[in-house]
């Protein structure tokens, strides 16, 4: 092992093993497990222990663990739950890196099995040693062939498969065997009480026999963590998640399932494509994405051109094409007609181009326009579609070979270019020799133009992934600014309150750099005479201030477009009254004045933190926007440049930023940076609960936060 | 042949047939047709008609069409374009009730071609006969074993391809060659100078031996027909569309193709919706969806309960159901207790059903706990996803025999219950026993699980298509309001103008039952203060009325909100003044003034004469909701109460309508209404190219047309 190998690595490669459990009662999970490590070829020892036997699987059974000679590096743990910590103990006295505990009916059940799980978890913490699972259908290492999966047939490969179904590892497993693939690691993180989700991601990234992670999804914790995991690890290698609980009734299904919640969906969608997590729905799509990736090279970006002997094909395709966000680019007239040497005459060779007519009964054609198109810098993918590998039976038996001879030049192609072609073909399950040529040269083959178009698409994604840069935050821990918020919050505590007053709220945002609008706190009508006045800049904005009322507008407590002092004295008058009748004089802190604000376009600044994620942030246009349209954007925090800018820009109403029907555009550098601030404020401020800055009034340069809500966490019983 | 039999269907059901243009060349066109017609048993007469050729195919070859001894009814023709025409005549002449012809390069190439296309048409009118194509790839009839398209092997069955792309009819052919389906008529539509797209979909909505009508379009002409014959044919059977050109490289690859330009999508996509087409993007969901028409029940609605024997499984088909717009009902409390007779203790059976860990060792369970899950009234579908049949492999031999009876009870209920079983499995490809009786038995099973859920949404549009009423046009044609729309585009026309003045529209549309604010045009100021006085309800608004000025807010033609006479009188100036700048004095009607209407939901209701479907209405929100957000939908003219229902409720911004935080309920009846009688406005007048009610301000009760813009066709030349 090397010097710097990464903390899991050990527990994948194990040289010796125990199954503490261990049974050969034919079908029991220690049965299955047990005979896949045997069957799978272990290349370490292999002990077994049960209490009641002297011999299983033809081989000595010890009643513990202790009473073993040798020395172990892991455990596979399957006895009722109470015995568990003591097993757990001894194996890491006997050497262990790891327990694999595959028992069920722990914490996902209730206070019983988490009572349980805390005993595992100090012995954990006493001893080092690692725990997976537990309620967990265990792993498989490729090195050292180690199946504890029961799963037979497992073979080595470059895939590996991080999930929290077993069900989901039999699916995989299955497609696998089907298409001729293997794994390099497979693992069930169950109850995830030792190692975490993302720390087998991290192992992950790190460990060179793996090209691709798949990740099985149904709940999400530490989601902070996984985001920042998963960006580092992208830029290495792809990974496909199968995140459910989109719908509802996937959420029941999932909860019945694991015992967790699922996250808001919107929110995990974004914090995937801040992470640069490719998301999919189905595991068949999983499985054909990665299978593409082991094959294919990665382009260097989206653009890519279609080639077929159809029209229709063609124009199915372009529509998939672009419907996967690739673009169709028109090549230059000059390549045109370098590949209108190849085509019928008056057949369009623009993009898609259509080969129909001689092509497939000359299939060398179709090599030499696919030379000319990856030799163009204006396209990073090719996409045949059609009836590749069938022209023998369409066309003429001969035809055959000549496919093949094709397929061979392709893939020499796609080997010099650098540059992925993906066939789509009617023939795609067939065994004909062109098909295999292609498969062998590196060219993923598939029966649906869709999915190819996915694939492609897939493949492009990770072109992006790699181009990510290494982002710093913006804006670092600020330590006066950082003393100043202690105080505030624990004043405000003290008083009995966890939200914060605009007026607080307005000092703690200045604190970190937020430009606030000047305002005045008035407690009585002449004090507001005097500070207006002073302001001197009508007309003004008047707001209660009182830790009584949250919903100020709904109790009269706002009044706009104050013009003059008459005005702003009767405005004093009527807050008071209407403040009154829901709060105590001695609650009421005052009115606040400040200067209406110009005008501009309505936006919200949004933070809540996150049962999964921990503090995320949401920006949206204001009002129906969001309340209606929920045309949001979500940013898991910390947030880099290229998180703010997917954030301004994914809304649907960015344009009304950009500027429509003859409109300046809006400062959108000012959106930007002060979702930065947001980001370092919320980082530096655990206790902040929630966060909304609505409206923010976004001008042509600058803009105005008219109203900020910052709410904190409870106080802490001390 | 029935006495009221389908004017097409003698094309379809030919007595005898002549090719002209026949010929033993391998490859070519007219050979592989000709081949494929002898081949495919047909059971009529075959003439060959070649010039060059005493003999063909082994039988007498005659040099023309008029020395033919025998009647045929129908004639292929594959000869070039300058000689169609007289072959035409002489088909006729011979008794044919069609002419297919296969030449391409004529109409969708230049003038030349649709010079010889009118010829061919004129022929057609005097004879009567029947034109298909041309540049059509031929046709298949299963009756009488008619096999014109040159693809060999085709079976006969229930499915019916009407298509623009050969192409296609190419890959659909494959995949009923390999599913072991067969059809009943397959049409390749080519130019459809004679018999039009929409004529075929009628002849196929009244072929008894026709169940699924599968559609590949390209370009769509005629398009209001088409809805008009779909919306009726889809409550007998189902329609699915692959319409491509959704995207502008796949226009541009179906452009090259059949040389019509691609319909705006939106519009597409939503007269699709009105006609009760299903819309597919590619060629396989197509085949799958027809597939599973033909195998399974229409249900009662779309509410789906899903069964598994995995949390995993479960969770994913959960949510692509949700996905695809079904529903996953909580099922009662006391169905619950049933089912968990079947399940582990603690499994969950709210739906999603999780009979993991027993069932899959019985598949017995499996049956009996979709028994249960059938006879519920809440439940419309089935979906079991997992690894049916597979079972007797992941568990053990024997379960195969169980499985395989479950298999057949299930295909029992489904025949008692007539509710559909879809069953994705892993297994779907395997030839297990299990699998092939669940396909015996008219269930269908998919290797997809997306798919199965795609499955069950086609069978629930179906359900809906089945319930669509008998619908009648809200207003008919008025006489009496078309003599005065006629008076009016005449004087329109006599000025030189095709834009309506707006009392013009005021007229226009009152004449219709529109109910338009009150207004008065004055010629001076003088005028504008007395008629002003005369209304008596300030705030007022003033508008320039002039043909010259068509953007009146742009030119300072608008003003708002005045207040009193003096206001008024400012206004009229102001207005004149304005106007003069751009227009002559002589071209200045006056000032239109109107009470200003009271605030409401904005709306914009508009109007347009689309090339593919003639007149098509859109609603939408106002301003920036359908600049920025393009929320808005369509309906081709004449639209019933389903579709101004469906117009109104697509929309994204409908919760303003419905009334948001707190805000009354719009007046959506009177929305409804006004759409019903803009439908019957554009169908009594052909003549209108464009409406625009922009913006509409609609109120809880009632709603004002604010501004109303008209424009007509160019006047004809007489």
């Amino acid at each position: 092992m090397q010097a710097n190998a990464h903390p899991l690595s050990a527990i994948f490669n194990p040289g010796g093993i125990a199954v503490v459990g261990a049974s050969e009662v034919p079908g029991k999970a220690a049965e299955r497990r047990t005979r896949s490590l045997f069957q799978g070829g272990y290349s370490g020892d292999i002990y077994l222990i049960n209490p009641k036997r002297d011999r299983l699987f033809d081989q000595k059974a010890y009643p513990s663990l202790d009473k073993i000679d040798g020395k172990i590096d892991l455990a596979m743990i399957v006895i009722p739950g109470r015995f568990i910590p003591d097993a757990v103990a001894q194996a890491a006295a006997k050497g262990a890196k790891g327990a694999v505990i595959i028992t069920a009916g722990l914490g996902e059940t209730g206070p019983e099995g988490k009572a349980i799980e805390a005993k595992i978890m100090e012995v954990a913490e006493e001893t080092g040693i690692n725990i997976i699972g537990p309620n967990c259908s265990g792993m498989f290492s490729a090195t050292g062939r180690m199946n504890l999966l029961g799963i037979p047939g497992l073979q080595k490969g470059k895939l590996s498969v991080l999930a929290q179904s077993g069900n989901i590892i039999d699916s995989l497993s299955h497609f696998a065997h089907s298409r001729g693939r293997g794994f390099s690691r497979i693992i069930s993180s169950g109850n995830a009480i030792g190692v975490r989700f993302h720390d087998y991601i991290d192992y992950l990234a790190s460990d060179d026999d793996t090209d691709v992670i798949m990740l099985y999804l149904e709940s999400i914790k530490f989601g902070d963590e996984m985001v920042k995991v998963c960006r580092r690890a992208v830029k290495k290698k792809p990974i496909i998640a199968l995140k459910v609980g989109r719908s509802t009734a996937g959420q029941r299904a999932s909860a019945s399932h694991t015992g967790a919640l699922a996250a808001d969906d919107a929110i995990v969608e974004d914090a995937f494509k801040q992470a640069g997590i490719l998301r999919v729905n189905n595991v068949d799509e999983m499985f054909d994405l990665a299978e593409c990736f082991l094959d294919a090279p990665v382009p260097r970006g989206n653009r890519v051109c279609i080639l077929s002997e159809g029209g229709g094909d063609n124009s199915v395709a372009a529509d998939n094409a672009e419907r996967w966000g690739l673009e169709v680019p028109v090549l230059s007239e000059e390549r045109q007609e370098q590949i209108k040497t190849y085509l019928l005459a008056g057949m369009p060779a623009h993009n898609p181009i259509d080969y129909g007519g001689t092509a497939e009964e000359n299939p060398d054609m179709i090599a030499k326009c696919v030379d000319l198109v990856m030799q163009d810098d204006s396209v990073d993918s090719v996409y045949i579609t059609g009836f590749f590998g069938g022209f023998k039976d369409i066309i003429a038996e001969h035809v055959g070979e000549l496919e093949t001879k094709a397929s061979e030049d392709m893939a020499a192609m796609v080997k010099k270019y650098q540059k992925p072609l993906l066939v789509h073909t009617s023939f795609a399950r067939q065994d004909y020799e062109a098909v295999k040529a292609l498969r062998k040269g590196g060219i993923p083959v598939l029966e649906s133009s869709d999915r190819t178009a996915q694939c492609l698409s897939a493949l492009a994604h990770q072109a992006a992934n790699r181009c990510k840069k290494e982002a710093e935050v913006k804006y670092s821990p600020n330590p006066g600014a950082g003393k100043k918020a202690k105080e505030l919050f624990a004043q405000v505590w003290a008083e009995g309150r966890n939200n914060l007053l605009e007026p607080e709220a307005h000092e703690l945002l200045k604190a970190y750099g937020f430009v606030m609008p000047p305002f005045a706190l008035a407690g009585t009508k002449e004090e507001a005479l005097s500070l207006a006045e002073k302001m001197g800049s009508y007309p003004l904005a008047a707001k209660i201030v009182s830790p009584a009322i949250i919903h100020k507008s709904d109790s009269g407590g706002v009044l706009l477009n104050l013009k003059d002092a008459q005005e702003t004295a009767k405005a004093f008058d009527s807050i008071l009254e209407a403040a009154l009748k829901v709060a105590d004089r001695n609650q009421i802190k005052g009115v606040m004045l400040s200067p209406m604000a110009e005008s501009g376009q309505e936006c919200i600044f949004g933070m809540i933190k996150d049962a999964n994620f921990g503090p995320v942030l949401m920006f949206g246009l204001g009002g129906v926007y969001v309340e209606v349209l929920k045309d949001v954007s979500f940013g898991v925090a910390p947030v880099y440049d290229e998180d703010v800018s997917r954030m301004v820009r994914s809304i649907k109403g960015y344009p009304l930023l950009k500027g429509v029907r003859g409109q300046a555009a809006k400062d959108v550098a000012a959106v930007e940076d002060l979702l930065h601030r947001l980001s370092a404020l919320v980082l530096d401020n655990p206790e902040i609960k929630e966060i909304d800055l609505n409206p923010v009034l976004v001008h042509t340069s600058g803009m105005s936060i008219v109203d900020a809500r910052i709410i904190l966490d409870e106080a802490k019983e001390s």
